[in-house]
């Protein structure tokens, strides 16, 4: 650290530089090759619950009235259609996006790997400078070890030139590669969205019609007629035939008849055991109730 | 469940159809509930994502060559203005997905409050039938004790009727919001998807041009005259004009340069210490990248 104060000149700036921009993009693509990870996860996380979404709906529509029933699935086949372009969109995201950045761990890799060929051998051609040098001060007549180690650092200068040369054209081409990747990246990213977004708009228009459709009159008299079917309204009849005081059928035809059929229960004794079976129920219905209750809230 | 077999009539299955009415209506309104809200919690987890990749991006940009900077810039800006949108789809999303289906736990619960009162007002009515008769039997001549039982009965049936005629209105009408509100939170849950889907199209059609605007080359030739600046070539050139065997500047000029540099090296001797600085350096950042790769994988 305290070397840095010493002012390293510009070659020493220039293999800084080199490692600075190495690990500029080490840390960067891995925070984005990771976020962008999470928001593909969490895009699955949506489609999965979407999927839910869609089988409860397939399960609430199977109890329901002829209209909401086919309104419902209707809705609930398209809204899945919509979930396998989600799908699609995650593979794409995963394939297109993270992939390409995950490289990139590879990449930095074999980087380093040339910038640490670059120093060694640097490293190595300083020592032999330093090795001549103390053998012209120590035997300044023995010119055969002059001329070995001349021979050795010239050698090692070879070595250096060799490896800063390939770590010079690797990183013009790490460099020219990223800004190409990074346009290629976003641009598939963007691609992919709106790939997804659009077809959301088309599925959305026609699951919008569905919803539309259902007609709720006609479902509301299913209903009422499910709650006071013909065969019981014949025996009420009946039992209205034989009654010494017929009772008025004035507006709500259900209320009515409903009166009809309590005096009718009045000639019946053993329904009282039911009605405690009913009672029961309502109990127990209502502790899941509360539970449900909990639940949502 | 013994009862079930005993063949109830139709008054009986009317009850049951209310009773099972009301609770598949809890059951599945709580589902859907608890899987919208899930839904839209997805959608706040992948909005929190793309908050992340929006200050990640910044946080890259802000490292990089002008054209990459700007390009990125702007496309975190649109990239986040899509968030505020995706907020504004949460919140409506709950507020009229999510409230409505939350609502129906009060809503069961007050039907569940009218079956529970008709159901006691029927059992009551059955006992002071059942002590009518038993009262007959045992007093048949005792008309005082007779009249007053008779009276008893026919408070207890106006009570059924009453609560019945309640329980019936109540149930229609229940029946009737059931349908309408089912249509309106799919018709907005509809709405809503729609409303940010189309503002993604257009965001992003807008976020794709800040990418492809881009410029490659100028950004490289920016890298480029950062890691050879002007004051390094000009030394160099006295390097170069001093030197007895002038390297030749062939195809690459930064690899020719960078001999020279090694030549001139040479020179200096102190530099075998910030060589090893350098190597140290190295090795921490491979480990760091280890780490990283993993997080990445």
């Amino acid at each position: 650290m305290m070397l840095l104060g010493r002012g390293l000149d510009a070659r020493d700036n220039q293999t800084r530089q080199i490692q600075d921009a190495v690990s500029n993009v080490e840390k960067h693509f891995g925070e984005l090759c990771q976020i962008f990870a999470g928001y593909v996860r969490k895009t699955a996380r949506l489609r999965d619950k979407a999927d839910l979404l869609v089988n409860e709906i397939y399960a609430y529509a199977a109890t329901e009235t002829p209209n909401l029933k086919v309104g419902l699935k209707n809705f609930a086949d398209e809204f899945s259609r919509l979930q396998d372009y989600r799908q699609a969109e995650v593979d794409r995201l995963e394939a297109k996006v993270v992939e390409p950045l995950k490289c990139y761990g590879t990449i930095v890799k074999l980087k380093r790997d040339d910038l640490k060929a670059t120093l060694t051998a640097k490293h190595r051609e300083a020592k032999q400078l330093s090795q001549l040098e103390k053998t012209r001060q120590r035997n300044p007549s023995d010119l055969h070890i002059i001329y070995q180690a001349e021979n050795e650092l010239h050698r090692a200068t070879l070595e250096t030139t060799r490896t800063t040369r390939h770590l010079e054209e690797t990183i013009d081409n790490f460099e020219k590669k990223k800004i190409k990747d990074i346009k290629n990246i976003f641009s598939e990213f963007i691609t992919i969205e709106m790939l997804f977004h659009g077809k959301a708009l088309e599925i959305y228009t026609a699951a919008y019609q569905n919803i539309q459709n259902i007609d709720e009159n006609e479902d509301l008299e299913v209903f009422r007629s499910s709650l006071y079917p013909p065969d019981y309204q014949s025996r009420l009849d009946i039992v209205r035939a034989n009654s010494k005081s017929p009772l008025q059928r004035t507006g709500s035809s259900k209320s009515s008849l409903r009166t009809v059929q309590i005096s009718h229960r009045m000639l019946r004794k053993d329904e009282e055991e039911e009605d405690e079976e009913d009672e029961d129920e309502v109990e127990e219905d209502e502790e899941d109730e509360s539970g449900a209750t909990k639940e949502v809230r």
